[in-house]
């Protein structure tokens, strides 16, 4: 692919490639450089479509594909900080096509800026909250957006529940076997001062174990929440040996209303619905995976912590407001469960170096990357690209939103 | 228990408790002070049986019991780092029974400062390299130890090799999605600084994916060494959805001798044997899982890390001397592969701050780990517990090493 392709020109914002540039793809910061470089070349009878971040060398080829029916000159938001509004608001006008994150809200002033010229709007991101529909219904502009797989059998789009249950699984091995104690012991250089000893850095085994014969049960795994994630987690678990699997729904008893159960009875089903009570006291590995609202705010409390097993492990890769954090520090650094796994905390990004939970080393914290995979990105950028093109062309989008009942 | 039984005597080294005692499970810590209070109460007629390490509440309770036909007495090396040699021999004179780990160097030495008084040595390892043989044979010593699962039917053994499959998982997955980056940050304070982007922190995905419908190839695993372990990590990636594997060992091509396959074809099995450059080639993941010796000895050179693509992750939980550390760390800095996910290094535990994989961000190192479950740990330390008290009664060992031809 040229960039001095006759129908393709590009533009960009200066790049200031900050310390967190460097976290993405280097052929993707060097081909981006490339376009940055040679700069605005606009011609005549082009489509202009405003990009408000980096989405990838592959979503730009294929806005850049020559074709005869169409000439596009590119402009983009590159730096790695969220698109200025006032620069969006600037350089939107004119635009035939607007191609947007989760992170850039489309209302009546921005579509306002942009004029009667402006068609298209696809957005890179599985929701659209942060678009008004009915600003852009009324003016006629279509919307394309970038939806997760709907059935197992529906493989045309992106499959995040398999990327969020890889990373349920990471992080209940990493806080089991006390991961974060080990990378950071290694990176201090504090590893010649770990003389080895029998129960050195060792945590609950995730795996089922055979030893001693028959004296132990199968571990068991509990979900707050039992949806697509979760299943995912299952079928990941079983290859590890885990046989039975106990879950929590919106519908099941909570803390105050049913016991625990004392037994639980895996012959007729190796997955069994129970009380919160009971998801409380019988999980080995609990997995947090269900949609933040009033009734799940803070579910997992002190209460709740308080009926864990010491040995437990909790993960969370759903939403972290579904976690009261401080009642989490408190049970991690009084050992009431053994450690915890979160992608997600409440209050993010903006958990500080003393943050409670970063205090305790038993909590292992990564920041919100479940579903971070260049596939997957590479997936949605390359749909958001298509959508984009589709509307430009006047085709059916690929994935777009259907805005009927707004006009 | 009690630990005044009258059966029952315990002294133990003065307990310093170093700063790595905390990574041990608080309550095995505490049991272990209760007993050193306790002090030495030697009586008569009883067997002294010294050991070299804190062995954990669960093995000494199986030594502490009380029964009519054995009274013991244990003197306990309870400090973090291994036994001093000096402390060994002075104490080791009298014992009846004596229970080693690895550390300990069981020779003509310390079996003459023993004297005739020794009956059994038990070793709470897999193996027994630091056990002079002729020396215990030809005192009529028995030894036991605490072997691996032999077969997959057997499950009286431990079955460490699941135990090294979750780490050889655990460790993909943290080397593709940027996990060091990712704790690092977060335990920076820096999550704030970081604005979500489309390619932040993304990396190669694990699970095999779906999208864009038929155009993306499943994903091939990659295995120098094909034993038990390499199978326990193959029954694990299938969870994942991985179907194409590829096998190196040391039957197989070297780097030199033969090129590298251009096509793999998969449709008659899912694991095929390949030569070395073929498997550098064409390893998505790749798992380093071979026993360490002269023909293996940095296997993965210069040379290898060339031919590997640059999405590749790979993977070592066996020794850290089949790696070329050098050369790895090269190939990360320049991006030759994208990232690696380290249980060993060379020369460990000896690697200090400014080691060259320690500088290199997309380097995953944990301290050797791998095996590290309280659950083993605990079958392994009551294992020869039992082993021990089988020897002083005279009975068949339930895992004694056969002596018979150094008497």
């Amino acid at each position: 692919m040229s960039t001095t392709s006759s129908s393709t020109n590009v533009e960009s914002t200066q790049d200031n490639t900050s310390a967190f540039y460097s976290f993405e793809p280097s052929s993707k910061t060097s081909s981006l450089l490339g376009r940055i470089e040679n700069g605005m070349r606009n011609t005549s009878n082009t489509h202009k479509i405003l990009i408000s971040r980096d989405i990838g060398e592959e979503a730009l080829q294929i806005l850049e594909q020559e074709r005869s029916d169409l000439r596009v000159h590119l402009q983009i938001w590159s730096e790695p900080n969220p698109a200025d509004r006032s620069w969006l608001l600037q350089n939107v006008k004119g635009a035939t096509g607007l191609l947007v994150t989760l992170f850039e809200k489309v209302d009546e002033e921005l579509l306002e800026a942009a004029g009667p010229s402006l068609k298209v709007v696809s957005t890179m991101s599985v929701g659209y909250d942060h678009i008004s529909l009915p600003a852009v219904a009324k003016r006629g502009i279509v919307l394309g957006y970038t939806p997760d797989v709907l059935t197992e059998a529906d493989d045309r789009r992106i499959d995040w529940y398999n990327l969020v249950a890889d990373i349920c699984i990471m992080l209940a091995l990493m806080a089991s076997r006390n991961a974060r104690i080990g990378i950071n012991l290694v990176q201090n250089g504090e590893w010649p001062k770990a003389p080895w000893s029998p129960f050195l850095f060792c945590g609950p085994q995730l795996s089922a174990t055979s030893v001693p014969s028959g004296t132990q049960p199968s571990k068991v795994a509990g979900f707050l929440g039992f949806g697509r994630i979760a299943q995912a987690t299952v079928r990941r678990l079983e290859a590890f040996g885990l046989k039975n699997f106990i879950y929590s729904t919106s519908n099941s008893p909570n803390l105050n209303t049913e016991p625990e159960s004392k037994v639980l009875d895996f012959s007729q089903s190796s997955q069994i619905p129970v009380s919160l009570a009971t998801l409380a006291a019988h999980s080995d590995v609990l997995f947090i995976l269900a949609p933040h609202n009033s009734s799940t705010h803070h579910i997992i409390s002190k209460d709740f912590l308080k009926r864990m097993k010491t040995t437990a492990v909790l993960v969370n890769a759903s939403r972290g407001a579904l976690v009261d954090s401080d009642a989490l520090a408190t049970a991690l650094k009084e050992g009431q469960i053994f450690a915890a796994g979160l992608d997600v905390v409440e209050g993010e990004p903006f958990v500080l170096q003393d943050h409670p939970l970063i205090r305790e080393q038993n909590c292992v914290i990564i920041p919100h990357i479940g579903s971070a995979t260049t596939e997957t990105r590479v997936a949605m950028a390359t749909l958001a690209a298509r959508n984009l093109l589709q509307g430009l062309l006047g085709e059916p989008l690929e994935a777009g939103v259907d805005l009927s009942k707004y006009t």
